[in-house]
């Protein structure tokens, strides 16, 4: 429901808006970065489908293109790769840290914070409001090409191994990898997971991004919009966790036992983790393109998830007929991290890493409007008229 | 200017809600912990002026207030005391820590969001969204009374000096004082500091609470919020910096050249540091107070801060004339925290050290809402139907 009213002042102005819930549906800002159509099962980065560039493009030329607005030809793509090469690594200053950081508890992402807060302290806090745009695109490479670095050294020191060192030959992607686990990989593995990557630098405005702009607004330093945006990230309001959808994989177990499990569940009312999606009317674009990766790949487990995400849509049209519900971005997301070899604890941090792509080019684009974001509240509480009691 | 339209749609929903720039005057929540009157000069904390409380009252009086809803009898202090006062101390695997944090660069501000994002890892990440009211209680009060140790730890540690434990008989101001500088404080100097912080723990709803607010609807932990909140806070733009105000004293130097001083600025149309505020159109309520308090302690910087207040709102009244300018609170609280002994740099810091209890006491209120904030956006950019050019 939308209203307006002439309310009480709230401070600032004498009018006071009345919005939907949660601001639902309220344009707080113009974007050239991209949007999602969620009736068309569509969504793009500037004038690209978003599944197109994450099919054809490497992952470089995708981040590029969200800082900088164009994909690069060769010679773009050689200048952007010379450019965030040398940021991968630690600065020297930060590396006794993530040992500590890592054993210090919580999960990845808490030392994800951790490390990026002091990883921008190390390099100097600069306002964004205090730096010209050449600066501010300099410290959103810095960031950017940094997190896959501290995530992977975080979670090797976690299980008691060495950081591994990135390496100058290998992209993004097959790098991430390749830090993770000490072992060249396969190179379909490191395209499956480029693939995925990219489709997650942005979707839309969301929570993270929103908290993100909200810092920028206040003029602060990128780090400080990053440390928001990630913890907004982890609020399981927010968005996906694809190592859920595999626990569910693993819950049902065999295919014989599908349509029991999947019936009880429907019955009770449950939610099927790895179905359904707020914005989403129609299949999850990048669930229809993980699938098709997956199947790729090939294995006992595709075939699972397949039989499975056939049964429960069957069941759900059988059970709840007239209610459309897909198979969301979690669903195939999960299998093909696991096909790719990665632990289930990372699977949130890799959605997480390339996404501090999409909050960097968002940060940069709010930088350039000068207008704090700064809504009201409505007092709703006694009121406030009454004398203070004296302390006894 | 506030318009309504149905614009194309944002994928949630087909209606699209315009507003104001930057969400000015849209009202996002409804809340019983406080508001500012801009026009009549008054802000409160639940049913009672926020001035009142500052002059009448002990911080730990109002955080419980702000936590709990009501000031706390004499019983129910001696509760709340025992209940806070070993949660000062740093736990022990923080410790280590801190040295280095202290050293790895960035200001205060940035070494507290590290520091607390540790801190909140080292205690265990609960999300806002599953845990009791009682665990997020603790969780808050935890955060609220590990800030000050934190700050004045770092503070030292960066100066090479070793980090002074909380006392357990000093309250909170005095302890902070003492924790700075190693000396228990004059007691009108703790009383003056104590004034302050409780004058600071709220202000209406403003960048960083905003921003703590959209994290905790995610359902994420407490300490994702504050780490948000401290970077909005660090933002140019969110508000003040009580040091900038000295630094006009020390400009102008001596009596005999305030004239000179203010007519120039004033001329060129520079903004005069510590005068002017976005909400009030009276004078700053904390300004007043802040005056008086230093006032009470008293001394030539005193003196001279009165005549140059005095001869900036003559020159204003003169120069512009029909321009209501008055004092605002950076202005005398810098003066209040100098004669205090604290160091410049701490002066931000040691404002967001009790706003630390004003965005815990949002954030839990956030919590009992289990709407999400996501706002949209509307895209801009060229139509998104071109095809992706193929990677050379």
């Amino acid at each position: 429901m939308t209203q307006l009213a002439t309310g009480p002042t709230n401070g600032r102005n004498d009018r006071v808006v009345e919005v939907p819930r949660g601001l639902s549906g309220v344009v707080v800002t113009e974007t050239t970065l991209g949007h999602v159509r969620g009736r068309e099962g569509f969504y793009h980065y500037r004038q690209y489908s978003a599944i197109e560039l994450a099919t054809s493009r490497s992952l470089e030329d995708v981040w590029a293109l969200m800082i900088d607005g164009e994909l690069p030809d060769a010679a773009a793509g050689a200048a952007f790769a010379a450019e965030i090469t040398p940021l991968r690594r630690v600065p020297d200053p930060l590396r006794p840290l993530l040992g500590p950081i890592a054993r210090a508890g919580g999960g990845p992402l808490e030392g994800l914070r951790t490390a990026l807060s002091l990883a921008g302290a190390v390099r100097g806090v600069r306002p964004l409001l205090d730096i010209d745009p050449a600066t501010r695109r300099a410290d959103a490479l810095y960031a950017c090409a940094i997190t896959p670095t501290l995530l992977t050294a975080l979670h090797r020191l976690r299980a008691g191994e060495e950081p591994v060192e990135p390496r100058d030959d290998l992209g993004y992607a097959a790098n991430y990898l390749y830090m993770l686990t000490g072992r060249e990989p396969d190179p379909a593995h490191a395209r499956a997971i480029e693939s995925y990557l990219i489709s997650t630098i942005d979707h839309g405005f969301n929570a993270s991004t929103f908290t993100a702009r909200v810092i920028a607004s206040t003029g602060a330093d990128l780090t400080a919009c990053l440390c928001g945006a990630l913890g907004a990230l982890s609020g399981p309001l927010h968005g996906g966790a694809p190592s859920r959808a595999l626990d569910t994989l693993d819950a049902i177990g065999t295919p014989d036992r599908i349509d029991g499990w999947i019936r009880d569940r429907v019955l009770r009312g449950e939610r099927i983790m790895g179905f359904g999606h707020p914005v989403y009317r129609t299949e999850d674009p990048r669930s229809r393109m993980l699938r098709e990766i997956a199947e790729s790949l090939g294995g006992d487990l595709v075939d699972f998830a397949v039989a499975v995400e056939r049964r429960v849509l069957e069941l759900l049209a059988e059970l709840k007929p007239g209610r459309e519900l897909h198979t969301n971005v979690e669903f195939y997301a999960g299998v093909v991290m696991e096909l790719c070899g990665l632990p289930r604890e990372m699977f949130t941090p890799t959605f997480a890493s390339s996404r501090v792509i999409g909050w960097c080019a968002n940060i940069l684009e709010q930088s350039r409007d000068s207008k704090i974001i700064r809504p009201a509240a409505r007092y709703v509480g006694p009121a406030p008229a009454q004398p203070v009691p004296p302390a006894i």
